[in-house]
């Protein structure tokens, strides 16, 4: 396996498509493949062959772009309603991530700006405006990694879950990120990857980012976070985040709130990091945040081949749960750590930075 | 599916093997298979095709007996050092669950008993001793049932976590029992099963006992259960115990005190059921209990074929974990229900009952 920088969302090179690494082929095949209609596109998201929040919001602004050029009409009215309506049959892919809804969004926004100067204009500004995204995504997570680095110490145990490393953003990944920049620093964690039913992206996919990376890392199930915890081994959480509210209140992956139960039960930090893209200032508390419920077959079966229940027996599939703010210790995101209260902390990120 | 009584356990009519019902195989197979050498014997506990404290109690009473069929001497000494010399290769295969030394224990001194009398007689003790284990077990288990469905309400949410029902116990089970008794008595309960990776007994086994009983199931991930704490959705937790300490401190299933946790988070009663047997007062706390390891290779694949990490990876794979004494708020036995103070109110029980 090489070590080199594993790129999981991209233009080809005719620009006519977007070469994705297919997340649910990992870690067995490291498969690429480009998807260049709308379906594939929205399948890939659905599918989660391409996941994490903020790659999907740089695979969104990339599926726009190479849709755009496909619009044949020299009206930019015109031009503007087919991007507003491949735009909107993107966001209904997956409701509960904000970055995939912030990066449509941003690209209609960008194509609007230059409606004035014809469709020619509008298309290469959306070819911009996306490669924008990607690059600023990956300041983001260096800065992430860096803030969060100021909140760990050298040979300390982290536990995570899901995954929220380069697969899912861009460079570091964001609860990944402290990790990765520390070790290229020289430095070295124990890291326990919760496996992350029922998908398996902490066994599947934080554990092979990190191997490759040379982070010591430990795969347990779900519910072996307690007895880790216990044992004395973990000093710090690390977890990413689909949408933050106002209040602070944190929609991640399944399993996520109960992680920061546990935390708290035994005195360890709950860090959640990610992007101020991410923080949903509209939303006042996760209350508001509409739950993505999953195919219950995806509990019943293994890569829906390999039966794990009784056929047809109901399953309960939430992709997502809301941990309170009360159990977060901090919220690292690239303009810096927010303490408690976050309905302080979090607006003041964007009245001053931005 | 037949709704008949499963019976997991039991001798064969030539009483030369026990036929145990192959948990590893379901819910895909119902197979039953006929052990007779101590090898096959001990890989069935190994293995978990017999599984569950009361279960492997049960079955090594059977084995014990049956291997002592084909000792083949008349000396009531030498008859009595290969039986323990047999009793201590059952106990060797799993170190956490207190009823099988219990049982072997026990067989051990039946026989001892009638030693005067000969090595006929001391075979023939045996074969009662071990269907009194297997009756009483099932009285237990009535008398848990009862015990428990006084905490309980008609309509009410249950989650329970891996599988402490007939197939781990006997009749009724232990966990369960409340359940099936109360769906007997034409109540119903909507029960949350924890799936219980990694071998998801609760998903293979508990789903598929309730479902044949009629009981309304749901299966979740483990990761799931504070979602659906959250919801409301439950009223009280129900688990099993694999050894409980003098001060209630309880041994039982990976991932039982994360269950623990989240209810005390959500003010949910957490309840541990089980028979005196599982009660070890020679053990002052969790502290004592020694935890089993297990296979990695349980966590990176299914059923040891379809790969669910990257090849090699470090896992962590402790079959048990210690709920602590202060997150209980009951433990339920068949001579009744104890509340804290447990150093006080479990060896109650010995002092009155026995």
């Amino acid at each position: 396996m090489e070590h080199t920088e594993v790129i999981n969302v991209r233009l080809n090179e005719a620009e006519d498509g977007v070469v994705i690494l297919d997340q649910t082929r990992l870690p067995r095949y490291v498969e690429y493949r480009t998807v260049s209609r709308l379906d594939e596109m929205a399948e890939a998201i659905v599918s989660l062959r391409v996941r994490g929040a903020p790659a999907i919001g740089i695979f969104a602004g990339y599926c726009l772009y190479v849709l755009a050029r496909t619009i044949r009409t020299g009206d930019p009215e015109k031009f503007q309603r087919f991007l507003s309506d491949y735009g909107a049959k993107l966001n209904a892919t997956r409701p509960t991530a904000v970055n995939l809804s912030w990066a449509v969004a941003r690209m209609e926004r960008a194509a609007g700006e230059e409606s004035g100067r014809g469709v020619p204009a509008m298309v290469a500004r959306l070819r911009d405006e996306s490669l924008a995204i990607r690059r600023e995504d990956e300041h983001m997570c260096t800065a992430i990694a860096a803030f969060g680095l100021t909140l760990l110490h050298d040979g300390e145990g982290v536990l995570t879950h899901c995954n929220a490393g380069p697969l899912a953003t861009s460079r570091y990944g964001t609860a990944l990120g402290p990790l990765l920049l520390g070790r290229e620093r020289g430095m070295q964690f124990h890291v326990f990857a919760d496996e992350t039913r029922p998908l398996l992206q902490g066994a599947r996919l934080t554990a092979w980012e990190l191997q490759r990376a040379g982070v010591d890392v430990t795969i347990i199930c779900d519910s072996m976070a307690s007895i880790v915890m216990k044992n004395g081994w973990v000093s710090a959480c690390l977890v990413g985040c689909d949408r933050v509210a106002r209040n602070g209140d944190t929609a991640n992956k399944i399993g996520t709130s109960g992680v920061a139960i546990l935390a708290r039960h035994y005195h360890i930090p709950f860090y959640v990091l990610g992007p101020t893209s991410t923080i949903d200032l509209a939303c006042a508390g996760g209350g508001d945040i509409r739950i993505e419920q999953r195919d219950p077959e995806e509990i019943r079966s293994l890569y829906y081949t390999q039966p794990m229940a009784p056929e047809g027996v109901p399953c309960y599939n939430p992709a997502f749960d809301v941990t309170d703010h009360s159990l977060i210790t901090a919220i690292i995101t690239e303009r810096g750590v927010c303490r408690p209260p976050y309905d302080k902390s979090l607006p003041a990120l964007f009245a001053v930075g931005a």
